[in-house]
């Protein structure tokens, strides 16, 4: 008899002026398999974090009760500015990262991963119009700049917006079988870009 | 000298069990162009409307003080199926639409437009899995089966989720100009697909 797949925990961190489809366009396709993904949004405070003036939504995990995370997702935003700076969320970061299964991140949300030494030693990539900003937060990283997303085994860091879309994906794929992204890609109405290198992109770094 | 743009207000439905990514898509797009769109998120009860079990966004107006819109936005997702015999709604619906310059629904957004009774004798899609279900909502519509989104003059429907994003740009563009359309799919690394006869799912209807 075929056991149940468990259900995997997926940690999303959120911070003042998140980029909203880093966040959003991952769950859409996560949220679909809540047989197979248990989300967690988690802020430094509990609450309604603002991604803009007008869109708020709630984290209900903060940087002390965190659970045990199988997946961590770090999105991008105009936010990242600020948290870069921010050592209470960098270490919060770095430990959540090193016990967890698998690490991603969506645009500029490398630039936290960077800071927080996670990638260090390691291949990523990040979206272009900010790469040179991004990458100047690791400089032990391996920068790659043409590439939509850059799987380094347990961590997978992808360009911007639609590229998380493409990983996220790609993750499912691993963790699920790509019958089940496909499926997903097609009941979502996506089309999946599944080639990592396609990067129409990289010119803008 | 040339006048300062007008600010238009984007006032996007939420109700329980709404697709993410219908929402957050066309977001990520208006919500980049703060000069040009204010956003007001609105759901039957303010306060926090769960989209899955694990995701809730902050509606900030009610059905009794929505505030005068220029553009209604109505998502798709599970809760339609609930929502289409929710008499309250649909008369909010049916006056709010009435009284908005522009309407737009991506997937089974467009099944609340037409039980409302706003697409009567008008051209709509939705998404394809379920057009017989959104299509038995409107029975005086003219549904457009292969169609990325339709545009009717003061309504334009969508496909499902990434269509949504496109239709978005396209709005974008209509109300803006194509250079500033251009701009933010680039800055936000979409790769925008601008034809709305462009509908690799409709043979799943």
């Amino acid at each position: 008899m075929q056991q149940p797949a468990t259900i995997k925990t997926l940690g999303v961190l959120l911070f003042p002026q998140f980029e909203i489809l880093d966040v959003f366009g991952p769950l859409e396709l996560f949220s679909n398999l809540p047989d197979r993904f248990k989300i967690i949004l988690i802020a430094e405070k509990k609450g309604l974090v603002a991604a803009t003036t007008d869109i708020s939504v709630n984290a209900t995990a903060d940087l002390t009760n965190t659970p045990q995370l199988d997946i961590l997702l770090i999105p991008g935003g105009l936010g990242t500015r600020q948290e870069v700076r921010n050592q209470k969320l960098l270490a919060w970061i770095a430990k959540t990262a090193k016990e967890s299964e698998l690490v991603l991140s969506v645009c500029t949300g490398a630039a936290l991963l960077a800071k927080a030494g996670v990638l260090d030693n390691r291949r990523a990539t990040s979206n272009k119009i900010n790469f040179n900003w991004v990458t100047s937060q690791g400089p032990q990283v391996t920068w790659i700049k043409q590439a939509r997303w850059v799987d380094d085994g347990n961590i997978i860091t992808s360009s911007g917006v639609s590229a998380g879309i493409d990983m996220s994906l790609y993750v499912i794929q691993k963790l699920c079988g790509r019958d089940i992204a496909l499926h997903l890609s097609t009941i979502t109405e996506y089309e999946w870009q599944d080639n990592p290198d396609h990067d129409l992109f990289a010119a803008q770094a």
